[in-house]
């Protein structure tokens, strides 16, 4: 089946009918169905599936029972942030079933195994923790510490999972995969590219050197409930106010420093029209080049965020949910995999989103990621978008990729 | 039944036990059983009950059969805003039954009937429509153009109606009253104080002068959704940052006219931690002392906004989904019930909230009300409170005032 009929497949499911945005939260019905298109993907390829207990898939390619040993992995995710793009995600998963299909017709056989992976709640749409499913099976989270994690209406991710029935599948494995290296020898992620770096420089693929370290930071402005018609302004205490003023902060000191500071989700209570607020809770999205600068543009939103609290009469905590450090790529492997014979190399450029990619590499894999052009530098929405011709030419600089890791 | 022991009866209906607030919609569970309350208080007084088809309550009583005519009405409401306070309804209803016991036991006899009133929805919490059961009694509204009122879960107004059993009780009357004025010769409300007047006057009940003009005004900001980490800061079209200023210049628009702007609830969309918004929706509470200063402060708050826009890239429209002109009460009426016999007239104030008094007051019935004193102004919030002494005076305030008004 080829790149672009696996495509067309994959496109109506859990697309928004308003929007033409994706909803596919992990566990939920559009990211199962998902799921199960990608098993039949791997049966018609006679790819030798396995899955782990939280839902981690990987259909491996061995040509005969003598090819053992650490694989080649390459992969991405089908889950979606919501109302997010077609190809953050499936771009990895569908162009690595057409490199195999590829290399196949190139007459390659592989010395190791290459496997497809699928890996789960990549985003943290539902369970606010991104690269759920590599961090689980690399051990840089516990399962046990997993459990405790519930979506926005309260259901903890097992109960999500067993209503999956991700779990009652005979033949799962055991999450933390104990024998990573044994079975991983190198990791490769194609990614649809989300800023525009490719689009200035004019080409249609490129190599990733590093993700900048990334935080999210949740926000907790407390104040006094009141009647939005009696309360003089002068005697409020408005966590509102205290949270725009530091929305507007964070995007000066991101743009004044280079960096990355979003305010994308708030909870407001009571949430009335005729109510002043009693909280306003918020949370800061933050990413730079370096840990040392993330950390300076936090201290500085915080300190000018404490400020105003102490003006509004509000309170203010800050708590870091997730960090994740600087992650550097193998610098060897990515010249290896930018080297185009008789051509220029891919660029390689750094990436300011986390990836599953990240996850391995900080766990000791070997670990390269592909970008593919993307061009308006629009992602984690239903306008992100790649031409057609650009992804053949990712399907094809990823087949040649398996072709030199898996010679 | 002496006004404690009522006060303490409805206290736990609808309060939750995390906040101590009140969660009294329409309809719903608590708020039924208020009501069911009510009904009681009202047999156990032998009161005539009378229930419209929307939920409208009165007890009527009539000392004998030959006292008919118009009579004279007081209450106020039994619903709460989100999280609300006691007293703001409540205070008004459990008063006025107080106030029959008090009359009774004074040995008097009304000329005309005295109804004491419990109306639905007063506080727009559940429909979005702010004293919906007054305005539909009064022809203000129609219930034609209520059915298409729905609460955030989509639910229908009739239908919600209908799930609580509302219209099958064999005895509602229409509910646009078709005779109001052959029922009603004048209405008293009181109602807890929402602001700091009495306090500074050292007094503990209070008259009302006006209501100041009241909008609700919805600002839809669009944007592009995209990517939190990965989209530049200069390639951003961010509504969260429109509206955080637009939510700072309502503020201080507000304090430089002596008005009130409130923005106490918001949506956003998808409202995810690392995605740049692609709609946030917000609504404005706005009032002012006249509707000239009401209009002239609406209208600089949306040219600043508008310039904002401009510059984020962003869209603004912006909806009065409820405006309410200025209300007068009846001066002579307000006078005759602020004078006391050898002490001081009670003041008589303006006040920054509607109320039902303010709809029956424009359809053309002779309107008062009376304030209780609130020690820290603070209302629509679990800290709403009044003194029992200050109370039990406002009971003896409106026992004076129907007194006057049905000898």
């Amino acid at each position: 089946m080829s790149f672009e009929q696996m495509w067309r497949d994959l496109a109506p499911v859990g697309r928004s009918s308003t929007s033409g945005g994706y909803f596919r939260q992990p566990f939920e019905t559009a990211e199962r169905e998902a799921a199960a298109w990608f098993l039949e993907q791997c049966r018609a390829r006679d790819l030798e599936v396995s899955c782990d207990e939280v839902g981690n898939l990987v259909g491996w390619w061995r040509p005969d029972p003598d090819v053992t040993g650490p694989g080649v992995l390459t992969g991405s995710h089908l889950d979606s942030v919501l109302d997010g793009g077609a190809y953050d995600g499936p771009l990895g998963v569908v162009s690595a079933l057409a490199a195999i299909d590829l290399l196949r017709e190139r007459g390659f056989t592989p010395a190791k195994p290459i496997g497809v992976s699928v890996f789960v709640e990549e985003e943290g749409s539902r369970f606010g923790l991104a690269c759920l499913g590599s961090r689980l099976l690399t051990g840089a989270t516990t399962l046990d510490r997993a459990k405790e994690l519930r979506d926005r209406d309260g259901v903890f991710l097992l109960d999500a999972m067993d209503a999956a029935g991700v779990r009652s599948s005979p033949d799962v494995t055991s999450v933390a995969w104990p024998d990573l290296r044994e079975q991983v020898d190198c990791f490769v992620e194609l990614h649809v590219e989300q800023g525009r770096d490719l689009v200035d420089r004019g080409v249609p693929v490129g190599v990733a050197s590093m993700i900048w370290p990334h935080g999210r930071y949740r926000f907790d402005f407390t104040g006094e409930a009141n009647h939005a018609g009696t309360t003089r302004m002068e005697d409020r205490h408005d966590p509102m106010l205290t949270y725009a003023m530091t929305a507007l902060a964070a995007n000066k000191q991101a743009r004044l420093s280079g960096s990355r500071a979003t305010f994308g989700r708030v909870d407001v209570q009571p949430n009335g029209t005729n109510a002043v607020p009693s909280r306003v809770t918020a949370w800061m999205d933050a990413r730079a080049e370096s840990s040392q600068a993330l950390e300076a543009m936090l201290a500085d939103i915080t300190r000018l965020a404490g400020e105003r609290a102490e003006r509004d009469g509000t309170g203010l905590t800050v708590n870091a949910e997730s960090v994740s450090a600087v992650v550097d790529f193998d610098r060897d492997l990515a010249e290896r995999i930018a080297a185009q014979p008789g051509a220029a190399a891919w660029p390689i450029i750094p990436t300011m989103a986390g990836h599953d990619a990240g996850i391995l590499s900080q766990a000791g894999i070997p670990t390269a990621m592909l970008f593919v052009r993307n061009p308006t530098g629009v992602s984690h929405s239903p306008d992100e978008f790649a031409e057609m011709a650009d992804c053949l030419r990712g399907v094809e600089a990823l087949a040649d990729t398996l072709e030199k890791l898996a010679r």
